[in-house]
């Protein structure tokens, strides 16, 4: 199994004490070892720091831990290899375009049994489960919406039952984001927080380190952490039930 | 006008020091301080490092001059825009799938006149003219092979073709690869060499760095540079011809 980080925030917010306690998992507290890679968003672009070493001691994923890069929309994922050799074109997340958009996906689970590729424009270019699910989504999305949709939510609630298909052919956990919107789809297991004023203290589970995000916040803030199993020892991070997706927006969760 | 820096290799070779000469064109000895890109391929699997700040200054691109990521074909750019405001869904170099293989594209000059978009999938996330003519290339592409081409230099042939068409649009010249070619197309100026044995010494232009090729390199190695300017001062680069275009694999210029 794997690992998914996501983060929504209404300012541009760095995920540095967040990604650090991710990164530890990935080869030190934990056996996620075969990869990581991280998206971060600025407006409609992105870029992504990614990896086939473990993150634990990965020098690409220092930079990312020491270097603030403030995001509105995070997806990251650290991974245990089950499908697909460890290279660098199975590093997930995937972003592909569509609708003139950037679209950043990152899987936890595995498919036992993958959907047929319906007609549309999008072949995998590795050998994963999940990279071919992603590849099925956007087909599917091309086929129902030729046009980019007018209506962000219904697009994101048909995702869900797509999401939910897959579910059904294995294990499904999924963060999708286009830069605005940070969708989390729970098959199996997610938990989420959301920190905003009043701001207090967290301390990572997988290393000794503290923040204090009264600190580094205005009270305007709002910022939403999405994890496969929290990160922190101090708040209350609550799980989402199979089958329930989560849209957020600008640290918002809304269709709750 | 943007600067642009390929590489061809027939083994894993890192760019380190070619990149350390572009990158203080990137505001420092060359006023090309809108950002820039570096996309490295690892089989078919790419990771690109981006920032929207001048590479001279930018402490992603002194990792990426620091680390070492050894690679058999890589795609760079430094930009001066002209079209489309700074940020980062404006950086070079644009990356996106077609045929099941990860397509990577910078372009130098500037397009006065862009064509209309075909009817096809790829629509532009930024604002560029740049961007813009990528996604005309690729729609043209899919729609002249809707499967994947079974003949690759008579697809770069094509490219040619349509680069000649958005050449007569400004000034076009772009670099592009899958991971296993890379074409250059020069609408107006490109240089190029390659290194192979007996390997000797290069200084770089732009900064007081010496490097002996023959320290780092086995005698099979055969590493081909292509560049908006040279960036050396004791080799002999060659100047493409305005019209030319040049399909490299694993080193070598295969249709001369």
């Amino acid at each position: 199994m794997c690992e998914l980080l996501g983060m929504s925030a209404n300012v541009p917010t760095d995920i540095c004490f967040s990604f650090t306690g991710l990164a530890r998992r990935g080869g030190q507290t934990g056996p996620h070892k075969d990869g990581w890679g991280i998206t971060f968003y600025e407006g409609r672009g992105f870029r992504t720091f990614k990896d086939p070493l473990p993150s634990a001691n990965s020098r690409i994923a220092q930079l990312v831990q020491d270097y603030p890069i403030k995001s509105c929309a995070v997806v990251a994922h650290i991974r245990q290899a089950n499908s697909g050799p460890v290279s660098l074109e199975n590093t997930h997340p995937f972003t592909r375009e569509l609708w003139g958009r950037y679209w950043t996906y990152a899987h936890n689970g595995q498919l036992t049994d993958l959907p047929a590729l319906a007609d549309g424009r999008q072949r995998p270019v590795g050998q994963t489960d999940s990279e071919h699910a992603f590849c099925w989504l956007l087909n599917c999305l091309e086929q129902r919406y030729p046009a980019p949709p007018q209506d962000w939510p219904a697009m994101f609630a048909y995702v869900a039952t797509l999401a939910a298909q897959l579910q059904q052919r294995g294990v499904f956990n999924m963060l999708l984001s286009d830069g605005e919107f940070v969708m989390a789809y729970c098959g199996t297991k997610l938990h989420w927080l959301t920190r905003r004023a009043p701001f207090g203290k967290a301390t990572l589970l997988d290393e000794d380190v503290m923040i204090d995000f009264q600190q580094q916040t205005t009270p305007q803030d709002v910022v939403t952490i999405i994890a496969t199993q929290p990160l922190t020892q101090d708040e209350v991070w609550h799980p989402m039930q199979p089958g329930e997706y989560g849209l957020f927006r600008y640290g918002e969760w809304l269709n709750r």
